[in-house]
């Protein structure tokens, strides 16, 4: 069997646990959230300009605009949008954002399709799962010689998502997916432009669209993926397995959220201050964070100047934490906390070595008061529990969008995930 | 510099030569006429149908239908019809089409922002000018290995075609092609399915899109084309040489034609006998073809006994020729001219042998009646005057269009090539 043909299969037969299926859920909320708070950022205006001007009529909502569109330019717009902050979940298993990939096209065709919040949830999960197992079977080589799996690896996935959510038979999905390995695209060249962004739409629109014209009776090559001039042997696939078959495993379980909205290098740290910090009493004398020696170079400037370089700084986002500044709010990142007389003071009795034993993705913090020392470690890499997770979701959705509104989003998204609700509240302004 | 910037340059800079300009004037009534030939073919009801149910607004035509489109839609429709019956221009030097990428970009922009005939017809040639050249930077290796230079290289022509007709700055067309470097795809492993025309569909509106995000301010990777991550190093580009700067070379006046809607084998006897065919008086005893090797396994099918069977027939195909029946129309290959008792009884008079020192672009035919014998060679590959051209194509369109639509296709394109009138021929039904 072709992967086309054993995806279109993976679709039509795989039945997503529960657990899998709360994990979907919280990255849908998460994905809300990044989304609207991304809505004004200035590649945001630009998609939903040119989306806009082509005046399309449907059903499907824009981020931060009423005016309902076909489901292609929805999910164009939208993959962009979500993607604005670079605040959204990352798999580390391919290196890849699905939800932004996925996601976008999934509530476009959901909301065209007046589909129920279970088989919205349904078939997303199946798409993310898919752009992870095609990242997996494009490989390190794919991704290390320039190519963004969010983009590539994600358009395979809004494919899976959207052919699903239109009950494509199994064959139609199986040209959805050998038509889009023509239309896949993106590059890693992008990073540091609205390029990149613009991947994660690029991915979401090729999907909805391949869908689209399978269903409309388009034909594709027979094995347009894996072939000799395939899209996986065109794009330096690496190949090596073929993870497609349904196995009962659901990569997506370890989806891994940001909280913080600054350098990725700082968030253990964090985690172990947000520990710490409830503990504290009395004057704080020393903070020693201890942390790989990768992220000196990184993200440890010692007197930020602006709330750009507070997102690249221990001492100062340490301050913060020990403060009650939100750092999961993007407008904690401001001239005014840079320059902030007692956060610099604070940041001041900061002190950061570096281990390189330890992991990446780890750090220890110790905070010493003229009573106590308080330390804990913390790695990002150890799973936390379904509970843990979604209430540090839930506070990240309130920094970013207050209280209430981020209440309203949860409620809604726990209450059955209707995509028409929740396509309301992409189109608020 | 950049390719980027080289080829922003050129698009502002290059003062196209009135020679080359009339062959980009034939190319556009061939592309024309192939277009209206093939919109009713499947894909391009396929492609008409997701576009028309987006329910856009714009100013720019479909092939085959009233309703006016937003660019980017008429470019993806048109791109794949006008390729449908594959019958539109090659160029030979990269291996590609280039009209059906660039044409379509071209014209729905230029209806779109109101261009005159002049203006649409330098950015198109500018446009297909482009694409040959990143055509010839991405080199065999990009093509070889399963990339379609219809798509890709045309992806880039399309997006300078289109920005050009949006009077972008020299900055912002650069970076419109460094952003469509991300956007940019088409694999050759769907020839035979519909996806190869598709590939056509996607170069144009790919184009459109990105030079539309330029325009709106959207930033892109500083050198997308040719930096370690970008389009070319990622998608196995020879990049041997940059021939981007404006050497007043003109590659596109290279351009070929299809006369005949049959196996490309077949084209030069049938060249042969079209100037055999007035000389002769009298009953044909012989037709002697002499051909490359290579076109025996391809195209010399002794009996055929369907319309399809016939376009890879010398010996149908070269009684048709000398008996009046027109290789350029595409229903003269039906199951009733493959049965005809007179073509049959001529085809066994037809003999064909091979002679491995001959170009694969050549024919000879030597045809004996009574009282005389005439011999004609002919290549394909050698050039043919502008006037001969002409004359040719418009014998194509009228037999793809009939006499007096092609008669006044020709006369608008002649007059100037207003890019509203060609929309209303597009447009008819």
């Amino acid at each position: 069997m072709t992967p086309a043909a054993q995806l279109a299969q993976f679709a039509q037969t795989a039945t997503p646990p529960e657990a899998s299926l709360q994990i979907m859920q919280l990255s849908l909320a998460d994905w809300v959230t990044v989304g609207r708070a991304g809505r004004s950022e200035p590649v945001a205006k630009i998609i939903r300009q040119m989306v806009l001007a082509e005046g399309g009529q449907g059903r499907a909502s824009l981020f931060g605009d009423p005016t309902p569109q076909p489901p292609r330019a929805a999910a164009l717009a939208n993959g962009t949008i979500s993607h604005a902050l670079d605040y959204d979940d990352t798999h580390f298993a391919h290196i890849g954002h699905p939800s932004v990939a996925v996601l976008p096209a999934a509530l476009a065709v959901a909301e065209t399709e007046n589909a129920s919040g279970a088989d919205f949830l349904t078939a997303a999960l199946i798409g993310v799962e898919a752009s992870i197992r095609v990242g997996l079977w494009l490989g390190r080589s794919h991704y290390q010689v320039g190519f963004h799996q969010t983009a590539t690896a994600g358009a395979f996935g809004a494919t899976l998502a959207a052919a699903k959510l239109m009950n494509l038979t199994e064959e139609q999905i199986e040209t959805a997916l050998n038509l889009v390995a023509t239309r896949s695209s993106g590059l890693k060249s992008q990073f540091g432009a609205m390029g990149k962004p613009y991947n994660a739409g690029i991915a979401a629109s090729n999907g909805v669209e391949c869908a689209q014209l399978a269903r409309l009776g388009m034909t594709a090559a027979a094995d347009g993926m894996a072939s000799g001039q395939g899209f996986g042997p065109t794009h330096h696939g690496t190949l090596e397995t073929a993870p497609f078959a349904a196995d009962g495993i659901w990569h997506f379980d370890r989806i891994s959220h940001k909280f913080h909205a600054c350098c990725h290098g700082t968030h253990a740290a964090l985690e172990a201050l947000s520990q710490i910090a409830p503990q504290i009493t009395g004057e704080i004398q020393k903070i020693e964070i201890t942390t790989h020696p990768r992220w000196l170079s990184v993200c440890d400037i010692k007197s930020p100047r602006s709330g750009l370089e507070v997102k690249f700084s221990y001492a100062h986002t340490a301050a913060m934490a020990l403060s009650g500044v939100s750092t999961a709010a993007l407008e904690s990142f401001s001239d005014e906390v840079a320059t902030d007389p007692a956060l610099q003071a604070l940041a001041k009795r900061v002190t950061v070595t570096s281990d390189a034993e330890m992991a990446e993705t780890a750090a220890t913090v110790l905070v010493t008061t003229a009573s106590d020392r308080v330390e804990v470690s913390y790695d990002l890499a150890h799973p936390i529990s379904l509970t843990a997770l979604s209430d540090k979701l839930a506070k990240k959705s309130a920094a970013l969008l207050g209280e209430p509104q981020a209440k309203a989003l949860w409620h809604m998204i726990e209450k059955g995930s209707d995509p028409s609700q929740i396509g309301a509240v992409l189109r608020g302004v």
